[in-house]
């Protein structure tokens, strides 16, 4: 078998795979829109038998062998061509899932699905003891994964990887570690700031309905295609790219608070911006056609959430047509005083609930304590103190139960230790790249005032979302801003943001 | 392997079959609701490929194996029993599966798949010469494969049993014959008729919305379980049971139309009675979890559209109900006016539109036509002529147009050839089995004037759901009425009841 022969062969098996796999997100996405509540037993195992086979075919050894056949031959000459990068993410991919033991997974996929509930049920009482026992097991299941998967310097390396390809422990740490002696200080001048924007004017009463089509009008204006997507409502949000012609995104609306759904819904629409940019018609089913990691798909969704959509431009045309659909609530309220409202900082315990400012800090603290753990420098058993004392120290409140602090994320119990740092990455990527392309484009913030955010949209495509995983994460950011992550832009964008907001 | 290890090894294989099988139920529900329009591409390679993997783990040697081993054992002693039922219906499909010549499948998918858009174009011009060159091919492709199946007498018994296993053109015309005798003068009788509902009532203004509440009212009084179920809004309305706790209606609104939505949702509601009462929960994915036949399904979908719905006794207890929600467009009528109107009589082109008495007629039309076609008594070419004259014969009326004659219904162009005399099964033997039920349950009909019908879900639940595949059509007709399939009762309840209406 010639390597091309090997190679064509290969694509054709991971199409294939990722046709059946996205059957089950369709499954996924019923399940939480539409699905009767009685349908959940059978779901679990509709869902249960797609990933078990989808998994059987990926780690057929066939595939090793074809990614062996193609692999060191002229496809991969130019690294940075298609082939060279499918083999590269596909063999990276193999690795991973053929190295865990059977048994492992087994062990894991158990521990986790009795961890969850039980960190419900601690969450409700509050009572982190009770929790412990499972955080304890779930640790010693992830260790032996990083064991398994195998990494250089820490195990922390091998859990990163699973979530942002190719990042290591020092690259997060640099960037963190800048980005806290900024950070730390900056919330604690906003904090101590006199000039205080009103959020009230955000809390007053807006129709559901109403939000709906507000939110769909600003999804469509930043290029969100309702030919090939949706909005819909659910619990938890998201966005999911079903494969080509269909991304779809969810929200949830809250009658008497206009953020929620709108920057959320601007945040789903981001990250289904990047499903779509991506070139799905010829690579879906190949690293080609696939994100690079969670921290580039999370600085899609807060570059537009953020980035653009809590801008004063961006309200510049937004507000007079907010203002026309709620004409009650928000009919009185000047472009000064909304922008303010929807910028207001304000340290509180819960991560998903925490502003643009303080959400990093968030994320920090989390980063840290995996890390030690997984060091064993802090035990299980330590973690609901250490958090209290580090909650302190960055965020200048005292934590008040352990459902507001420690035990208020669902990750650990279902196994996701090393995720989190990715949702940091991807405020620090969101900022450098919007950082680029305002250089690249005089005017961008000017567009804004008119609605239009083409420009912005076609720079994101050509220069991110057509690559697929052409990159990994830290050489897609060199090549785009021409550095390194780094925390800069982001310091600097907020530093100027909340200046003029705070008065500081 | 013991009988028993093999039988087991069998029903797991099938099961796992049949949850795959149940997430193309999902991508089809989905793709006729909500799925946006540019992921249709994407959507048919899913369900392409996930009925390509059903096939082909359900055509392996392996499962033949299984059911030899099982099959000629103490298990199948008693042939009424769960093993016997699962075995005997397992080897059928197994047998039919496996018969078929793969270059035949494929010659059938590529047909039709190109036949059935021809079709769509023919009928919009209404030239059935454009549809004939597919029709011609259809037809062969589907002889040969009633050749692979084999069959006694003549290929339409292959066809047949398809649909209708175990179902024979002997028993359907025999049926068929002695219904048509009576249906036709009495058919005649009602057009020269002087008494005359006046049908406009139920084609006033009817809001859709109100249409969809007063639908889900009806369906919950049927017994279907919105906690296992939910009605959505497509264009060619049908039922869905996609597994244990999940089976799905839907339907179309007219906001000028009562009849259409909700006679459409006590219909769907009827089939989804039906896969709610199969033992499930113990029998998903094999015969004893499945229904009997699509002649059975529609007995049941259609006795409560018809014996149910259109009976007097039913709108004693729903009129004032629709009254109070439609106040403008109901609040002047008369129980027996909307009776009469919504038990109109009036002979019409198009099956789909067809009333309850005159339905009938176009199914035996097509019956005949297709029997004649297969045995080669009529050439494709001639259909067009054929139908017309039949149908001046049957129903009184000269078609007018192919469209609204021969080129009416898809079917064909799908390779569906012997599917079209289920829907008057359906007809048959729901009026057997309701005059069966009034008789096992003494004043039946006085429960549905106070909105009750438990007692008669009861009874289908006990004497037809519970059993899903244990007997086959004809068996399950003598053991629920002690006789067998015959067109008396479907006769007796049409005379009673347009007697009374048309005053003859």
């Amino acid at each position: 078998m010639t390597p091309q022969a090997a190679y064509d062969e290969l694509i054709k098996k991971c199409k294939e795979i990722s046709v059946l796999g996205s059957a089950a997100s369709i499954l996924h996405w019923d399940q939480e829109t539409y699905m009767p509540k009685n349908g959940v037993g059978h779901r679990s195992e509709q869902i249960g038998l797609i990933a078990r086979m989808c998994h059987e075919q990926f780690v057929d050894p066939k595939i090793g062998e074809l990614i062996s056949a193609a692999e060191d031959s002229d496809l991969t000459k130019d690294p940075e061509s298609e082939a060279a990068a499918n083999l590269r993410e596909i063999r990276h991919a193999y690795d991973k899932e053929t190295k865990l033991p059977k048994d492992l997974v087994e062990a894991l996929a158990k521990t986790t699905a009795q961890a969850t509930p039980a960190w419900a049920e601690a969450r409700k009482k509050s009572d982190f003891s009770e929790f412990l026992p499972w955080f304890e097991k779930v640790l010693d299941l992830t260790l032996q994964k990083a064991e398994a998967f195998g990494y250089e310097g820490e195990p922390y390396n091998a859990l990163l990887d699973i979530y942002e390809p190719g990042a290591t422990v020092e690259q997060v740490e640099t960037a963190f570690d800048g980005l806290r002696k900024e950070l730390v200080p900056l919330v604690q001048a906003i904090a101590d700031a006199r000039k205080r924007p009103d959020e009230s004017i955000v809390t007053r009463s807006f129709d559901v309905d109403k939000q709906k089509i507000f939110g769909e009008s600003v999804a469509a204006a930043m290029g969100y295609d309702f030919n090939a997507g949706r909005l819909d409502i659910t619990t938890h949000p998201f966005c999911t790219g079903i494969g080509p012609g269909d991304t779809r995104i969810l929200t949830r609306y809250n009658p008497n608070r206009l953020n929620d759904a709108l920057f959320g819904t601007m945040h789903e629409a981001g990250h289904a911006l990047y499903e779509m940019g991506l070139e799905k018609e010829k690579h879906f089913g190949t690293p080609m056609g696939e994100s690079v990691s969670l921290g580039i798909h999370e600085s899609q969704s807060r570059m537009w959430e953020n980035q653009v959509g809590r801008s004063k431009d961006f309200w510049v045309y937004f507000l007079p047509q907010a203002q026309r659909i709620f004409r009650e609530s928000l009919g009185d309220v000047s472009l000064d005083d909304f922008y303010g409202a929807i910028n207001t900082v304000k340290p509180s315990y819960i991560r998903v609930e925490a502003d643009e400012a303080t959400y990093n800090l968030h994320i920090m603290l989390r980063f840290e304590l995996e890390r030690a753990m997984t060091k064993k420098e802090i035990k299980p058993k330590d973690m609901a103190g250490e958090w209290n004392k580090r909650f302190k120290e960055y965020l200048g409140i005292e934590v008040d139960k352990d459902a507001n602090g420690v035990l208020q994320d669902v990750h650990w119990s279902s196994g996701l230790i090393g995720y989190f740092p990715t949702y940091a990455l991807g405020n620090l990527y969101a900022a450098q790249f919007f950082a680029q392309a305002k250089k690249d484009l005089p005017g961008l913030q000017e567009d804004f005032q008119h609605g239009n955010f083409s420009r912005l949209l076609d720079w994101l495509r050509k220069n991110i979302h057509h690559h697929g995983q052409r990159y990994r994460a830290n050489v897609l950011c060199e090549k785009v801003t021409g550095e390194p992550l780094s925390h800069k832009p982001l310091m600097d964008y907020m530093k100027a943001k909340y200046g003029e907001i705070y008065g500081i």
